[in-house]
């Protein structure tokens, strides 16, 4: 009953089913499902989940389950195991592909090869479009889906690729090489999963073939691992500029995500710290007029908000490709003349406020300077902060904003309280 | 020879290559290109460049222009007009594009209807692969690329879909009907953009069928452009956390910039006054006790950090429907639980620093009471905001930053300064 039950779901459906259910069972739906279980379904959980479960099965189980699927699925489901069982279920299949996923284990984490599914058609230039099809009607071991065949050379050289609408709307005897595309779309099997999802994206594709060093062809990538590539690479982007590691997950443990989001508020209690330091500098003033103690918090909050404005605009443009040396200038520039504009006016209304709430014009005078000031190098920070990041190599989204409002902070707290200083001779 | 060099480009290579010009260059090059421009370039070009682009063409342009593009990057373009010249590039367009590009427009902004294009294949259930393989060949006006066909009634009800391998893989005499997949994936008119690429995304979906009220077939969405929704929606969410409107632009003006910055400023603003009237009640203490003021952004800035995090980890958990009903609660008593541990590991170690810092034991003491207060508020903050706004119809990602900072410095000085003032007997 609960094999028919289940035989209807979509993996995803499958994979959703799992993450809702208490740990303890999860495997044991597994175990009770036997071979009806569709393994791709683990591709769908989070990778806590998939690691908890994978813990639990028989290697030979998990052998068995990753037969199946394609090359990149079983890849997935591979990369949450340790070295040794992984080594365990490569050694209980086939040859074949055995060869192959060790294949894509060997390139780099989240590479093009990591991603490729090596099921895919590949035929020769002097085949007809009648011989083609008859080839694919008998064929009896073909990958599940595609969009394209790909055209080779009797050494796997990837020559060109012919798409299934094209094929579909030639006469028989048409030879492939007449209606290929000489210049199929390609990834290197090195490139990061990152730039192949920019290629996808800029190029509408919805498969693209992966060769090796040799432009031999090794592996296909469809569009819908895209789709998840481009929604996880957001997804860190979201999270690490909220102080969040990327692969923190829903269903992570207190402790576990405690500690990982130890480092964000440490560093952050480290810069916060400094500032404080700043402050100190100006004990004697404002033991003298305690209204800048009240005051100081606004011009600090409000530059470290303009500067996460434009830190955040930088940090995306940078991801999307939009922000590079072409543009970076004309960027900088007004990004600081918007700055300067916003500080202005906030200038007059704040001054104005806190001038009717001390009553005094000259303190109003001394904060509209201040956040004149502070808005302006919070824009040069946002948007410097993350170029100069990017260029030394590191991930802007994952650093810049502790080096951001470490520098909207100090200079929000200097400009303040020293401007004050010096006006109200203190 | 401008135009020989222009004719390899792909449609998004003339975006870029209109975006890195000058405003008063671009529409120039379109003219000198006149028929040998491809239109689509303008669906890869940023909101407002297009917006530019178009103010200068002349309808008639755009007519022309507009008649050979599959209708959803028509209705890019027409989105992006006023609605006077809409309806004139409307009027000199042939009927049968005109009635279909109006249906589009009737839909709501952002809707499934606005994205599809109506240009699909539809056939009969009667009809055997070979007729229709036929019709394929020899049908001049076929959609540009397609992954799968469609399969209606007479009254256009949409009855099922063939995708292209298996309509290739199966022998000529086999009818339709037979291969068909008769639970084929639907969209409705009507649906959000969003959710429609939720839905890609979750069942690995090419293309879809769109559908009216009535179940009819009106269009079909391809992956390519759900790809650009995906990227569009992620990116709203990036830029909304930081603070900057979701439609900002490399390409926008410095004064539309700072309009557009503003009204968050202002909100930040306001709060950042509530919390320096918090400050304000406390205003003897801290002339007693210049230290207080000197701790106290330390506190405030941890608590902000803290609950940014948690808010980040709830609007995304929120836009990927991985946050709902079932588990809030568990994500609730999760984050309290990582505030509190973290509450007090920050307790212990910014409690040490400033006990030495100020030589004094009990200072120590009243600030790391504080943090674990403020940290454990902040967690709550950062969820309960998202959720409850979620919960109210409006969009976690765009409001949920200033309401989670306000609390976060409202409890933080209240906290800290409270603590101070009873432990001190200020
Ligand atoms: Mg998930
Ligand atoms: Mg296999
Ligand atoms: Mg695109
Ligand atoms: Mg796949
Ligand atoms: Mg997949
Ligand atoms: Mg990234
Ligand atoms: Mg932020
Ligand atoms: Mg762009
Ligand atoms: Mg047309
Ligand atoms: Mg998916
Ligand atoms: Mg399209
Ligand atoms: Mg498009
Ligand atoms: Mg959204």
């Amino acid at each position: 009953l609960l094999q028919r039950l289940v035989e209807d779901f979509h993996e995803s459906e499958m994979g959703d089913l799992l993450e809702a259910l208490q740990p303890e069972h999860r495997h044991r739906l597994i175990e009770l499902l036997g071979s009806s279980f569709d393994f791709a379904a683990l591709t769908e959980v989070d990778e806590a989940v998939r690691e908890e479960i994978l813990e639990e099965l028989e290697t030979s189980t998990v052998a068995e389950g990753v037969r199946d699927l394609d090359s990149d699925d079983a890849i997935t489901i591979l990369e949450s195991l340790p070295e040794d069982e992984q080594a365990e279920v490569l050694d209980q299949l086939p040859a074949i592909e055995r060869v192959a996923l060790q294949r894509s284990l060997d390139y780099p984490e989240d590479s093009a090869g990591r991603r490729m599914q090596t099921e895919f058609i590949a035929v020769p230039p002097f085949w007809t479009v009648g011989q083609t099809i008859d080839f694919m009607r008998d064929a009896p071991d073909l990958p599940e889906t595609f969009y394209e065949i790909f055209v080779i050379d009797p050494a796997a050289h990837l020559l060109g690729s012919v798409p299934l609408d094209r094929l579909l709307r030639s006469k028989r005897p048409v030879t492939i090489q007449e209606i290929m595309n000489d210049e199929p779309d390609r990834m290197e099997a090195t490139q990061h999963q990152e730039e192949v999802a920019r290629l996808f994206e800029r190029y509408n594709l919805v498969s693209a073939a992966v060769v090796d060093e040799g432009g031999r062809l090794v592996g296909t990538i469809l569009v819908d691992d895209i789709v998840d590539v481009l929604e996880e690479e957001a997804d860190a982007d979201i999270k690490q500029l909220g102080g969040v590691k990327s692969d923190e997950e829903l269903s992570d443990t207190i402790l576990y995500i405690q500690r990982s989001r130890f480092p964000w508020l440490f560093a952050n209690m480290c810069t916060a710290f400094v500032a404080a330091s700043v402050i100190r500098l100006f004990e004697d003033s404002l033991e003298r007029m305690v209204a800048l103690a009240i005051l100081m918090p606004i011009v600090a909050s409000m530059g470290g908000n303009a500067g996460t404005q434009t830190m955040t605009v930088a940090v995306r443009a940078l991801a999307t490709r939009e922000l590079g040396r072409a543009n970076a200038w004309r960027i900088i520039r007004r990004e600081a003349a918007v700055g300067v504009l916003n500080g202005m006016v906030f200038a007059v209304i704040m001054g104005t406020l806190a001038g009717f709430w001390f009553q005094s014009m000259e303190i109003g005078f001394v904060i509209g300077l201040a956040l004149v000031t502070v808005l302006f190098f919070a824009a040069l920070g946002g948007i410097f902060v993350p170029l100069t990041l990017n260029r030394m190599g590191v991930d802007p989204a994952v650093s810049s904003g502790p080096f951001v409002t470490s520098i909207t902070d100090i200079v929000g707290f200097f400009a303040f309280l020293g401007i004050a200083t010096a006006w109200f001779n203190l």
